[in-house]
């Protein structure tokens, strides 16, 4: 697996502006109540060297503590929504809105780092995903994840000019998925933790940035990289016909060796696992995605000196 | 504390009629997915002198995969609901066409027994619900607590004639409330042991009518007795403005003992409990009670000789 990220056009960028969003799916309360503690408390994100926005990223759909109202935001940066005038669709003028607010992507104005901070009814621990790669992300995921016992490593390629992504609109993205969190629910222990990820990344950055900054040292990290999204088994009316077998579910990041056992159906019959390789699946029965068709995304698993 | 049951007409009463009821709430997909297979295949919950019927609670909710459309259906059973005209509200018709299906409730056709069967977010494991109490169900439960080791007993004393439960459509009760699962998702293991103890129940109330049936002799259980909801704390315009405490998190059945760590405010700051007695909690972060006012349910424990 090749994952030689892109030549950076600046081998050490600097790291100034920072926008971060919570709620954009308005019923992943952790990011919700962040960004309505930090709005109260300002001085919490306060860095040297640094200016840091927040952002509320789908206000309507936080007051309904639903993920949305009309359409995912969270799939509604693509250019051809972007581009377009107003639908009428409430998310679809809210990306538009964002867009302009903390990008425009494409822009000279584009934050630095866009970080936007989610929850997953999966059991993904705090869960660093990033589209884009380079030097500077790989340092900071590199340190947050030394500072995290519950961090893992996503990275889940995605050309930034047409991302359907809303961390697209920094030069770098980065999100922050923490669960399980029952959607609607607010779990102390995973507030806590992205709470304290948010500082890390803070802190980082305001160091990344000094003209004495020294890179520690290569640390060894696992690496998930997006493979596919697999769907549930379905009948003939289209009807989930079987559920995550018991062995897989809940079981974000372990391995899943080929004719594993992958669902079972409601008669109690099992559904074996049909790839020839091993794979590592997260968002394991994400609530949100039934509705998508997904049942799991299988990464595959590497090592790498960051 | 008093549990002694209301004397019962009847002390071995004859259980002929059984109604299940599943997808009461749409998003409770553990009954949901059992109902549809048991309309499949009737012959699974065939027994000796028994008449079951299965029944979809919320057709179009199960559809939506959303707890309800318009109002929660298991508060609909109250008499001002159900002796009114039809309101025009989905929920509303539903539950009087429901008491003329499986009821009427008060009239000589109800049913001898209504299991209606739940999933919760909350750590409940297989909690076993009744709002009325005599010998039969003292057994029923007794059986089913014997044979499932996540099994928990739960009375929640409700007076059936004017309860806003749907149960109360049986003659006896009974709910299972199966989790910790996302609402909206299915756990195959939850699934199968709601499953595997519905044909217990059966299989118990087809040994209960035989002349031959030899009561077990009485075990020695733990009852948790409904006593009281509290709330998140709430700041000023009515937000909630605190977590539920780590140490509470996740923890129904455990005891909550007063003075003990309770919630856990945004700036970190700990809500003590102020009760002066030790409580019991569960429906602990339970998601759909978020927009009730709900944060759990304190229960008072007891033991009994059932």
């Amino acid at each position: 697996m090749d994952i030689t990220p892109p030549l950076s056009p600046l081998s050490h960028p600097e790291i100034r502006e920072i926008a971060i969003v919570g709620g954009t799916h308005g019923n992943e309360r952790s990011g919700v109540e962040l960004v309505r503690l930090w709005e109260k408390r300002p001085e919490l994100l306060r860095r040297p060297g640094l200016n840091v926005t927040t952002t509320l990223g789908n206000p309507r759909a936080c007051e309904a503590n639903r993920r949305y109202l009309e359409r995912d935001l969270n799939r509604c940066f693509a250019p051809e929504v972007l581009d377009a005038p107003s639908s009428g669709v409430l998310e679809e003028d809210r990306a538009r809105e964002l867009n302009a607010l903390i990008g425009p992507r494409g822009s000279d104005r584009m934050p630095d780092l866009c970080l936007d901070l989610h929850n997953t009814s999966s059991n993904m621990g705090l869960t660093i995903i990033f589209n884009v790669l380079d030097h500077f992300v790989e340092k900071l995921v590199a340190h947050l994840a030394a500072n995290e016992p519950k961090a893992r490593l996503y990275y889940q390629p995605v050309d930034p000019t047409t991302s359907e992504f809303l961390p697209s609109l920094g030069r770098h993205d980065l999100t922050i998925e923490a669960g399980p969190q029952h959607h609607g629910t607010l779990c102390a222990d995973l507030h806590s933790r992205m709470e304290a990820m948010t500082y890390e990344m803070l802190d980082f950055c305001a160091a990344w940035n000094r003209p004495d900054f020294k890179e520690p040292p290569p640390r060894e990290l696992e690496l998930f990289v997006d493979w596919k999204n697999i769907d549930y088994p379905r009948d003939e009316n289209g009807r989930i016909a079987a559920m995550i077998h018991p062995g897989v579910d809940g079981m974000d990041y372990c391995e899943l060796p080929p004719g594993a056992p992958l669902f079972l159906d409601f008669d109690g019959r099992i559904v074996w696992n049909p790839e020839t390789e091993p794979a590592w699946p997260l968002f394991v029965n994400e609530q949100a995605y039934y509705e998508k068709g997904i049942a799991m995304t299988l990464t595959r698993r590497t090592v790498v000196q960051w």
